[in-house]
């Protein structure tokens, strides 16, 4: 039973709203229960009344989208960005002169420096001052920091995957070797929603491919941002992301070379340690995760093997690529900013 | 944002907690603000840690799953029953000697009579005189009888999809002739979780077939006794289920005759004034309802068409087999009977 | 064992090779024994190699798709056509005059007259003369005119699901009332390869809607037409076509009022007398057909029963709408025309 | 276009035709030119028509599934093995004896010593000396023997997949460390046809699970035992295979450590050289493979990368795994056999 507080509702502005994780937000902020949305946007739809562009969207009977350049008329005191990456950066300046936090869903706050920024995005960072002071939105790691951040940059879904099996396992100094292979499969929602070859069903179904295969794809720089700051040595991601046909859910399975004498057990205590007292982070001991287990929430199942004739380490992680990995953590964040119980709102 | 009331937990029992409908109440109930789930059955798995079973299922920490005969141990308001059909009818009355209310989401108590119940089922009723105090729980129709009522018998997947689509049709007497063909396609979860041929991943993706048409299907015995109620002649229900490759959802496709100079619009008006100040039922207008739209909800999305150089009308209508049509529904019919605003833990 | 034949060769093309017909075609021609691919068209495509746009097509190896107005350089005895509705009429005209015979997969060559034509495409048909000596390619009932026919008309997939369990029946005037209904399931490539909202595989995965029912789809016109030329009486089509989530499958489920006494085991006897010399078409006593029995083939399977209570007629039908409904038929149509026994190369 | 050849007939058995490798098979031998089906057996269904347990399976009127002990009465050139481990073992000896050729689908004959056999499948092998004749049927490495052999073990679908990606590459010294790590994914009829939860509709589709991981599998055996032949170094291999949710293919994804100064140019060179005169393995240059492109199909798809960084090669294979993985693999393993073209029946 969830506890019943006397909370004063906060004002909450969604930016870009007709993608998958904008769907996803006015779904799941349904179920908030101290929430006002104030604002949905979107350039293309603009004027269109919501429930005709979601008519399965129950409770935004009145709302219409907006544009960008509406929102100075509202005062909020958070807007989720779910915008392409550049104009994130550029929106994020006049919502925090109204004093308005900022959860961005992309990745134009999720590196240390412009510089990372530029060499996987290649963009110049039109905001490297808020950059500098934007937070890397895990909670699970940062939850003191984004408590009282101006700016979350919400981790992309391959490396929420990645980092919450890795980090516990480097913190701890288990892993060795110069490189860690991440083998991902994800659903097709990740790939969004603009109609393509690649996304149709018939390409899709029944179907399996990998792509950018390597060193290729963009998330590569945030894991390996992230990893080292957990690891006093180089370790390089090879990563494989594959194309799987579902429709939500992300599978990561990571191998690495680990110290000698290090067993499995050794493997998932250092897991336990790291997230029983974790609300959304699972270890499990004697099965393996499954995607479905994830489905809808906020939640991450994590395993851990050993293959000792190789002196291989192996992590299983899955979440849904829409919740963990992304949504559902720019909630969670969301209400670590504005001082309501970390779990709000996220039963499932 | 929903209100926050200063409701009293009730007190919740779950008999029978192992299939896709008792999964389903469990998950959606940790939504609902104010319930204590006390108790949670099953025959095959009592003594089993619930977080064992169903490791996804958060919440749950520290449950397991007893025997129905241990039921005795708890005082509860109100026990959902998922239990096989027969068993429902003989496990309602000690429940209902303590006191509590039953919502059976099995067949045993939809219908009218033992003579009805034994037509179609095949079993002499065990407690007609229970049965002749259930209600069929329909909130859209029998609203005010639910909410005082002891037992309700939560209707079938199938009917729900098709009395929400005919009821005001004929209450309104649009419709003739002898006959409404219903034409339904359903997902996989309504076949139950038992493995078998018929639900092998193998022969189910990339199929379709119809089975049990005409009047094999025991639904039809539940459509037309809630169909004769407000029909003043004969009308009787040809069903054809279909197994389509998806997990939950359901659609109804209904065509029957109208009487001469009834129009589409005349029918799209009677629906909206049926059903425009319910909170789960939309009449849409300008599209066809989608299953997706009532995918993980209680919400139930209907439209209408004529043919008019036939003089046939149709009715279109998705839902979720597992949501409106069973455990959403449910949980709708509890807040009646306990008194909760009805819509309450029903966000999505 | 396939009989071997000491068969001259014949020489093919296929005009428009990049949709998913096209495809099919190019698929199933290379296990034909007695042809010879000449030229493969493309507008967009031309030029490129067959290879690269097809890379797991093999046995193409030195192909390149070429424009249609190249095709002039070509001595072949039949085309597939398998281009948008308007062009193929356009475009039979040069090749007949090269003495090349047609099968038209678009509509263009179905109707009777261009006045049927135009209601239903809203164009006028160019080649009326060459309309009028075209063919219905439904080989089980036009099997004589087709083998001498220079131009046919390959039917569309549904009502290729439609007739063939319908004709048997009108035939033999089971059949009474006003109209049948059609309630037909359809896999998405159906829909055509050209990327959309309504095909991407988000939206169709754990999706089924109907679409364009009533009397707005245009396979309502083909299939009225066919209907009337066994029928003494004015029998008008409800169409209500559904998109499901699979790739390929083709499923009718056709309602109708029957006469008086009709029964299930005649209605069977009438479609067993009508194809159990054929091989392609099959029909069911016991079990109903599904979708899977005819993927990737020729074949059709149907059933057939009755609800006597109401007098209501019900006719199963499952085809692949890419192989029955589409290419496989086409290659059927051809092997009439070209004088090789009916099943070449059509084994599945 | 196929060669016509006068060739004479050839007789064939098939030793447990109900699950899906001998389903395959019987649809696919129907295309094939030169050979009569004497036999198809079964346990279980023994005196069944075999029309009635595969309604779609046409061509096979007037069969019956007989018992295996009924196959005496049959005098057959080759007889295909789809039994359970254990059970070919011993069948191939009567067999043998009539002077049948066999090729076996199971593990049975895949492994050089009856040591390594007990190793992997805790069973004495009931004929060593069998055993020790029989050639493991990757036909691109072993044709030559495969054609004089009277036992070939059909290799398993993830060793098919794995060892055509790498025993190029170690062959010509590219790779080094101690270990491959496989991530493979493998569609539902790879888990077999028994109805079990973890086969369920509703378990399967929107999930993807690995299980096995590490060294549990069986195929680890079978896949180091010809990864040895080739290279001079022990190489251990990390299996980690997954469940997907599409009915058949699997792609396999393998890491391993290369030499120092290997480019990816010159492991696809390798590929080349090793594959380009084979009809079935494909090497792709500018795209990666896809499970799709091998669907119902003997073609293997490869393709090859390498991280520089960290001197990782990488190697993606597409097959069906009951294509090429399975019966297609043996039907190629029996024209080498028989005498026939490899390639006859297999036009995919």
């Amino acid at each position: 039973m969830e506890p019943i507080l006397n909370k004063q509702p906060k004002f909450i502005g969604i930016a870009g709203a007709t993608g998958y994780t904008g769907e996803e937000l006015l779904r799941i902020l349904k179920r908030h229960p101290y929430l006002s949305v104030e604002f949905v946007t979107s350039e293309n739809e603009a004027g269109t009344a919501l429930h005709d562009y979601y008519p399965d969207l129950q409770g935004y009977a009145g709302y219409r989208f907006i544009a960008l350049e509406e929102t100075v008329n509202f005062k909020v005191d958070l807007v989720f960005l779910c915008l392409p990456h550049g104009q994130s950066a550029q929106w994020a300046r006049p919502f925090i002169q109204q004093n308005a936090k900022i959860v961005d869903l992309g990745a134009d706050y999720r590196f240390d420096t412009p510089e990372e920024y530029k060499k996987w995005y290649d963009l110049d960072h039109p905001e490297p001052d808020l950059l500098s002071e934007s937070v890397y939105g895990l909670p699970e790691w940062n939850r003191e920091v984004i408590k009282t951040a101006r700016i979350v940059g919400n981790p992309g879904c391959y490396p929420t995957s990645v980092l919450l099996g890795l980090l516990p396992l480097l913190k701890e100094k288990l892993i060795t070797g110069n490189s860690v292979v991440v083998d991902s499969k994800s659903g097709v929602s990740g790939a969004g929603k603009s109609p393509s070859k690649t996304t149709h069903y018939v390409q899709v179904n029944e179907n399996l491919t990998a792509y950018k295969a390597g060193r290729a794809h963009r998330h590569v720089g945030e894991m390996e941002q992230e990893i080292a700051k957990y690891s006093d040595f180089s370790l390089k991601v090879v990563f494989i992301p594959h194309l799987v046909p579902l429709t939500r859910g992300l599978y990561s399975t990571v191998t690495f070379q680990i110290h000698k004498d290090v067993t499995a057990q050794q493997m998932r205590d250092v897991l336990h340690q790291a997230y029983d007292a974790e609300p959304f982070v699972h270890v499990m001991d004697t099965i393996l995760p499954g995607i479905k287990m994830a489905t809808s929430s906020n939640h991450c199942f994590l395993a851990a093997d050993v293959v000792e004739e190789t002196r291989t380490g192996i992590v299983f992680s899955a979440i849904d690529n829409l919740g963990k990995g992304a949504a559902w953590q720019a909630v969670q964040n969301m209400n670590l900013m504005l001082g309501f119980p970390e779990e709000t709102g996220l039963n499932a």
